[in-house]
Parts: C-alpha cells; sequence; structure tokens
C-alpha cells in the first residue's frame, strides 16, 4: 500500500515541478528535470544525508520514467490543471505524508536515533519542493504558506511514538496517514499559518 | 585522449565560471570557487548521487590547482575574451561532450543500467553549469537557450547505442564526440531550441 | 577545547541563520531549518564530498536540538540583537576559524593530502554561510564583503604548514585560532577586502 502511494506521490509531485518549470518558461528538458528533482530530491538528499547507497531511482530507473512521462503529460493537459486544483491539493498533502512515512521508516532500519528519523522524514517530505523552488530561483514557497513543513514534523513524530508504543508498524503508517493528511487539509481550508519571524535591521 | 579532452573540459569550463562570477562583481575568491565547481561540480554531483568515493578532485588534487589557475588567468585576460568567443563555443561544446561520456563511462563501470548511466552521463554534463548559475542565483541558463542539455542527452544514448551495438568503446567514443560537438555546433548556429512550456495560472 | 569553540560556532551561526531567515519574513519552521543549515551545512557538504560518514548532526543528534533551540531564542531576542552587534562578529569569526580547522582535520584524519585538507577547511568554514544565502535566494555575501573566506583559507594553509613543520596539533590549532581570529578583525576594522573582477559583456 505504501508503495502505491508513493507511485502516486512521486507522480503527483513531478506534476507540480512541472507547473513550475512552465510558470518560468522552461524547455521540456527542463521541465522533466524539475519534475524529476522535486519527486525524487528529497529522497535522495536523505539517502545522501545518510549515506545509503543505492539512491531510490539507481536501484528503480522505472521511477524516473514515470516521473518523466508525468512531467510531459503536465505539458499537454496543463489548461486543464485549473480544473483539478482540488485534487491536487489532496495528492499533494498524501504524498507529503507519504514521503516522510518513507523518511522516518528508512531511518529506522538504518538503525539511526529518533530524532535523526524524524529529521529525516521531514527532508524526504519537503526538500524535493525547496529544491523545485531553488532551480526556479524563488525562495522556498514551504516556509510562506499554510503548515506545510510542520505536518510533516507531526506525522513524522506520530509515527515514531506510535512505533515506541509498540503499535505494530501497519497501524502506525494508518493513524499518520490519516492524521497527517486531516491536519493539511484543515490548514489549507482555515489557512493556518506558522506564526512568522520579521527581522529587519539597519542593512 | 579522453583524459586530454577532459583536462581541456575543465579548463573551458572553469573560464565560463570565471566570467559569470565576473559579472555578478564577486572578488577573486569567489571567482576561483565558482570555476571549480562550474568545471568540477557536475562529475562530484554525479559521484555523490552513484556512491562513487573518492572524487576525482579529492584524488586528483592537481585538478582543483588547474581549474584555480584556470580563473586567475581568466580575470586578467578577460578583455580578450570577447574576441575569442567562437573558440569558447567550441570548447564548451567539447566539454560537454567529453563530460557526458565520462558520466556514463563511470556508471557502466560501476555495473549500473543503460537508464541510469544516461542520468549519469547528463548530470555530469550539464550539473556544473547549473550549480554555477544557482551559486550566482540566476534561473539555470541552459533550459532557456539553444539544445544544451539535449545534446548532452542524445550524445549519452548515441554512446550507450555503441556499447550495446558491441562497438569498440574507441569508436564509439569517437562517433559520440563528432556528433555530439556536430549537433551542439549546428543548434547554435541555427538556433534550434527545444520547445518551451510556459504556464500562467491565476497565483 | 575545540569542542567548546565548536560549541559556540555553531549556537552563533545558527542565529545568524535565524535573522537571515527573518529578513525573508519565513516562518517559525524556515527559521529552524536556515539555522540548522547555516550551523552544520558546511560540515555536512565536507562530509557527503569525502564519503565521510555518519554526518557529525546523524552521530551528535543533540547539535541539532541546540541549533533548533538557538534559532528559537533568536526569535524572542532579535530586539536586542542590534546592541550584540561587536559579540556576533567576533563569535563569528571565532566560528570561521574553529571550523576551517575541524575540516582540516577531519580530513587529515582521513589520510587526504594538504591540497584536500585545505579544502576541505574552507568548505567547513565557508559552505553554511552559502547554503544559507542560497536559501534566503541571495547571491552568497561572502564573495562581496569584508576578507572572509580569504581568512578561512589562509587559517587552513596556516594549520597545515604548523603540521608539516611538526608542530604539536595543539600548538598549530593555538597559532591558527589566534591569527584567523586576528586577521578577520583587522580585515573587519580596516575594511580589507579581495580585489574584485567586475566583468561586463554583450550579453
Amino acid at each position: 500500500m505504501l508503495l502505491m502511494l508513493y507511485l502516486i506521490a512521486i507522480t503527483a509531485e513531478a506534476m507540480t515541478g512541472a507547473l513550475s518549470a512552465g510558470r518560468r518558461g522552461m524547455d521540456w528538458f527542463g521541465v522533466v528535470l524539475i519534475a524529476c528533482i522535486t519527486a525524487l530530491g528529497g529522497g535522495s538528499v536523505r539517502d545522501v544525508l545518510l549515506g545509503h547507497y543505492p539512491l531510490t531511482w539507481v536501484k528503480h530507473p522505472e521511477y524516473l520514467i514515470l516521473t518523466s512521462i508525468a512531467a510531459l503529460v503536465t505539458i499537454f493537459i496543463a489548461p486543464l490543471m485549473r480544473h483539478l486544483r482540488s485534487l491536487f491539493l489532496v495528492l499533494d498533502a498524501l504524498g507529503l505524508v507519504a514521503f516522510t512515512l518513507i523518511g522516518c521508516m528508512t531511518a529506522l532500519d538504518m538503525g539511526l536515533s529518533m530524532t535523526v528519523a524524524a529529521v529525516s522524514g521531514v527532508i524526504t517530505g519537503v526538500f524535493g519542493g525547496i529544491l523545485r523552488d531553488i532551480f526556479c530561483n524563488d525562495i522556498p514557497l514551504i516556509f510562506r504558506r499554510e503548515l506545510y513543513a510542520s505536518v510533516s514534523f507531526a506525522a513524522a513524530w506520530c509515527f515514531l511514538l506510535c512505533q515506541y508504543a509498540g503499535l505494530p508498524v501497519e497501524q502506525g503508517t494508518l493513524i499518520t496517514l490519516f492524521g497527517g493528511l486531516l491536519l493539511r487539509l484543515l490548514a489549507i481550508r482555515f489557512r493556518w499559518e506558522m506564526p512568522k519571524f520579521v527581522y529587519k535591521d539597519g542593512h
């Protein structure tokens, strides 16, 4: 089931990446690259930081092909995207939580501590989007809109506490998925935001 | 011969990196750093993603010294650069194809699949320039002008198909070098571009 | 003593990172992330490039907690920061030299050459700040103001020459710390800058 979610998640993330590249007027090659980075970048950053080789897409090059196709399809159905916005928000929220879960599990499988597992979950969840924004020369969006990284953080700890409490992995996964999805959708609906830190100095 | 090409390529790439840094008015240290990143960044990203240690410049620190000297020389001969533009375009094209070939070979030597080898070639070919643009706070250029990443992609598959067809490495290398160089120079001459994806939404 | 310096350094760097995030109006989560990247990013880039696993913060997750707390404290005491500017400049200079020393030692412990050790020192010293500026979508500052990367470079070679001359590690460390700190503070006081390379072309 998590694999299924993962495939949906990388497809949805690839499509958001392709739209970002389109906003910058990139060529098709750039669109495919940004899509792959958005979908697979979070997991790659995690694996490189943890020294967890080979990376997912090196082991499963078919994921690269899937995200590339998703990017090319996006180019053609872009005019329809406007009408699918709500669907996308749900898929993106699912992806965020699924990536976070996979990041936590990867770190736990490597025998790392819970703090590192939480960080690994958040990195997997949010770094694809951060890299997308850096490559498109934007300030990363995730720190400026409704709860997003915080949902990843909450989901990571929810799963880790379920594990710590001795629940079976399947139950922890389900609880985290529903809780995380709910939190993200409520945050979008009611525009919940983290408090912002605004600092001005004489520079 | 490939080593010779590689040395020419990193020198040429270091010089384009130094000019980019100069456009931003960086100090000499920044110029050297951007030059090294442009010349050696593509191979470093590839090696980190594939877990291929030690990195080229760790094993051969003399390459770092070569690119640093190339950067410092560029500062002094910058006024001449205008007259060498065509030479540079040829050297840069040679470098693109040589980097791509080396990236493919590295992945094949590690026993990775052809899809991953092609990706490895493209990463080696184009990531130096992408990192240069990110460090200089530009939108990566390569997705906005004549065929560049696509030449790397085509060269990678040309070499891989030659290998697949059982040609000796030398022949595949030569065919790819000439084909890739020709494609890139034709693309510059006739301003061939990839189609662009332009997406506007209500954001 | 170096550990003590390291802890002071990551705390000071985390606080400068938090202030940068605040200048961009990021939310609290972004502030913590930028703080961690600024404090621990230089060492992480070094470890990933050298293949030196596990990374510092994976082995010592308490450093992550320290930098996160430093970031949150910064949010609350930000109005006081203006009055502490000189203190911060000294702490930041100390951090720069301490990071550089640690980077050199790490590379020497891995049996790498002196050139690579110097590069490792400079990467550890300055990449946290470079990553901070890239994530905040600025042109890296370090190449545009008083000697900074150059201090790291000089400190690296000072330490390496002390080692080469056969001095005990403690003496080399102390000489480098005092020399580096002095050089940085003099550079700030007298606005010493590296010469800049300004290049304009027809683009």
